[in-house]
C-alpha cells in the first residue's frame, strides 16, 4: 500500500534538488531572452472545452487528450499544445489589433500517448508565438530566436531543421496520391525509412522530376546546388516551387541574424499538427531522441476563432533540453549563495539575527538548531546533503 | 459557434498583457525570498492518483476533485492542494533524512468548487514546507517568512489570524460533542456566525469555564489578559491548554523576527484540510474576501506515506493576492524597457543590428517592418498599445 502510494502515474515525475534548481534557472534566462525579444508573456487555463483542441483545429488526436467533465458536463480537455489557446486569446483580445502581436508563454501540457512509448505525458514548454506577420521576415526572427534560445540554455551543437509544409503537400497533389498512401508516406517520412519512401515512389506512375523530388523527401541537409535542381525540377509544379523559394529567402535572411550555420533545409520535415501552412522546423541536439524545440507557420489557424492572423512560432521542450543538457554534461549555472547556520538553544536570538543579515544581503540562510546528541560532523554531512555553500556554527 | 470557442471553462481564465508581467514579477520576488529563507525548490506532477487526496489524507472533498482516467482505468486527480504530494516526495526522496528539509513550489492547484460560489477553480499557488522540525522556532520561522512574503509583494496592511487546531478539537472534546453538533458549529465558525455559535453553546448542557472558553471562538484578536484568562479557564482540559501554551511561545518567538505586530491569535480558526494538527493560521488584506495566504502545521501527514516527519507549511495565493494589489492599487514595478523598432523595407538589415545591439545591452527590441499606407502616428498609437517605453524610425 505505502509503496503503491510513493509512485506518480506513468509519464509523469517529480522535479527536485538540483534538477529543479537548474530547471528554474533555464526557465528564467530562456524567459528573459524572449522578453529581450518583444515578447509579452501570456498564461492560459491548464485545461479548455474540447473545441478549442478539436480534430478541426489539428493539433493532438483526440485519443491521446487527457479528457473529463466540468459540472455541467461540459468535455474539459487538459491543452495538449498551446498554440491553439493563444491562438483564441489573440482572437478574444487582440482581435483589432493590425500591427504584429508577440506573445510568450511557459507551461505545462499533456498529451495521453500510449505508455510502452515510454514518452513523458506532462512537459513544460516554453514558447513564442508572432502574430500576424506573413513575412520571412518573420520566419527568420523566430529561427533566430530558436537559435538564441538553444545557445542561451548552454547548447552549442545542435541542428535546427527546416522545411515547409507545401512542398510534401505539393508533391502529393502532383502525384494524385490517394489519403491512403500519404498517410503510409507521412508514416514512412516520420521513422525516417527513406528506403520504404524510394519503394513506395517507385510503384506509382511518376514522371522523371516527380520521381526526383520525391527522392528529396529523404535529403536532410540540402545544399545550394540542389535546392537550384529542386526548383528546376518543380517549373511545373507550382505550390512546390513557392515553397523552395520562399525556404531561399528564409536562409538568405537567417544570415542578417548570423545564424544559418544552425539551419539545414530538410523537405522531407512533416508535422502530426494539421494547423500548419509554411514553414516547419525542428531543432536536434545529441542526447535526446526527441526535438528539443518545433514550430512551423500556422496562417488559418485563427480564422477558426473569428480573426484572420498569419502566425509563426515554436515551443522548448524544457524537460528535453534539459535532459540533453545534462546528457551533454553542460552545467546551467545555478548560484549557490546559501549558509547553514547550526545554533545553540540559546542563541537563537543571535540565530536570527545573522539569518536576516545575510538575507538583507541577498544571501540565502537555513536556520537549524543544535539538537542532542548531534555533532559538528553531522551537521557538516547534512549541508552537504542540502548543498550549501558555507556553514556556520553558533555557539 | 464562434463566441462559444473564445470562451475559457467556468472558474478558469487567461492572464495577459501588464497583468501577465505583474504575475510574473511577483512570482520571481516571492520566489527569491524562499531561496534566501534555504527552501529548494520541488516540481510534482498536476495530476497524481487519487489516493494521494483521498479522504483519509483530508485535503479537499472527493466531490470537488477533478477526476479522470489513465489508460490502465486509474483514477487521476488534478491535485488540489499541493501538501499532500510534497508531502509524498519527502517521504520517497528524503525518506532517510533526520535533519529538517525545506521546500518550496510553486505550481497551479484545481478545485471543482460549484459554480455558484463565483470562485477561481484554477489558482496559482507558491508554497514552502519546513519538514521534520516539530519546535516553535520552525512554526516562527514560517511565520516571519509568510510576513515577509506579503511584504516582499508589496502589501503593507493584513493581518494573519493564527489558531491551534486542538483549541476546537479539545473543546469538542471536553463539551463532549457529537459529530453532527461539531460540524454544525464548524460550519457556524467558518462563516464567523459567532450569535449562531452562542445559541448552539448555550443549548449545551457545558460549566461555566467550558462555556466561556467556547465564546472565546468569536475572538478575532486575543490580548495577553484575554490568553491569560483563558489559561486558567484551561486548567482542566490539558489539550486546551497545551494549545494556548503553544500560542503563546509562537507569540514570544515571532518578536524576534519583529513580525509579532502582522500577527494576531483568533482561537476559532478552523480549517477544511484534516491533516493539520497543531498551529493553523490564514492571512487577509482588504480587496480579497478570499484568504490570500493559508497554512499550518500537519505532523502526522507523512506517516501516511512512511515517513514521520512533523511539519509545517504554507501557501501564498497569488491570484488573490494580485486581486488584492490591485484592488489597493499597490503596483509591481514590472520594469520596461522595451524600443519598438519601425523600419523600411530597404534598412531591415540595420534595423536588424540596432536590434541585436539592444538586446546585447540587456534591453528589450521588437521589430516591424513599415508597412505601405500606416503612418508614423499609427506605429505610436501601436507602440502605446504595446507598452513598450521607446520607439525608433529606421528610414
Amino acid at each position: 500500500m505505502e509503496r503503491r502510494l510513493l509512485h506518480t502515474p506513468e509519464g509523469v515525475r517529480d522535479i527536485y534538488n538540483m534538477e529543479c534548481a537548474r530547471k528554474r534557472v533555464l526557465q528564467e534566462n530562456l524567459q528573459d531572452l524572449l522578453k529581450k525579444y518583444g515578447y509579452h508573456a501570456i498564461e492560459t487555463p491548464t485545461f479548455e472545452f474540447f473545441d478549442i483542441f478539436s480534430k478541426e483545429i489539428g493539433t493532438t488526436p483526440s485519443k491521446d487528450l487527457y479528457k473529463f467533465f466540468d459540472r455541467e458536463g461540459n468535455t474539459l480537455v487538459l491543452r495538449p499544445d498551446m498554440t491553439p489557446s493563444i491562438a483564441r486569446c489573440v482572437a478574444k483580445y487582440y482581435g483589432d489589433e493590425e500591427f504584429p502581436v508577440r506573445l510568450c508563454y511557459m507551461g505545462n501540457t499533456f498529451i495521453n500517448n500510449d505508455s510502452y512509448q515510454g514518452r513523458l505525458k506532462e512537459t513544460t514548454q516554453l514558447g513564442a508565438e508572432l502574430v500576424g506577420d506573413d513575412s520571412v521576415a518573420a520566419d527568420a526572427e523566430v529561427l533566430a530566436l530558436v537559435v538564441d534560445s538553444l545557445k542561451t540554455a548552454g547548447l552549442s551543437e545542435f541542428q535546427i531543421g527546416v522545411g515547409h509544409m507545401d512542398f510534401f503537400r505539393g508533391l502529393v497533389q502532383a502525384a494524385n496520391l490517394e489519403e491512403r498512401l500519404e498517410q503510409e508516406l507521412i508514416a514512412l517520412i516520420s521513422n525516417k525509412n527513406f528506403f520504404g519512401v524510394e519503394e513506395l515512389v517507385d510503384s506509382l506512375q511518376l514522371s522523371g522530376s516527380l520521381k526526383e523530388l520525391f527522392s528529396m523527401l529523404g535529403n536532410l541537409c540540402m545544399t545550394d546546388g540542389m535546392m537550384n535542381r529542386a526548383k528546376e525540377l518543380s517549373a511545373g509544379f507550382p505550390v512546390i516551387l513557392k515553397a523552395l523559394e520562399r525556404l531561399e529567402s528564409l536562409m538568405q535572411a537567417l544570415s542578417c541574424y548570423g545564424v544559418e550555420k544552425y539551419v539545414t533545409v530538410e523537405l522531407g520535415m512533416v508535422s502530426s499538427y494539421y494547423y500548419y501552412t509554411g514553414i516547419i522546423f525542428s531543432g536536434y541536439t545529441f542526447g535526446s531522441g526527441e526535438p528539443i524545440v518545433k514550430g512551423g507557420r500556422y496562417n488559418n489557424l485563427m480564422d477558426y476563432f473569428g480573426k484572420h492572423a498569419p502566425s509563426i512560432g515554436f515551443a522548448v521542450v524544457i524537460d528535453q533540453l534539459l535532459a540533453a543538457l545534462a546528457r551533454q554534461k553542460i552545467d546551467i549555472p545555478a548560484e549557490n549563495n546559501q549558509t547553514l547556520i547550526v545554533y545553540r538553544r540559546e542563541k537563537q536570538q543571535e540565530a536570527i539575527a545573522r539569518a536576516v543579515s545575510l538575507r538583507e544581503q541577498n544571501l540565502g540562510a537555513a536556520l537549524v538548531c543544535w539538537a542532542d546528541g548531534k555533532t559538528e560532523e553531522d551537521y557538516r554531512s547534512y549541508a552537504e546533503r542540502m548543498h550549501t555553500q558555507a556553514l556556520m556554527f553558533i555557539e
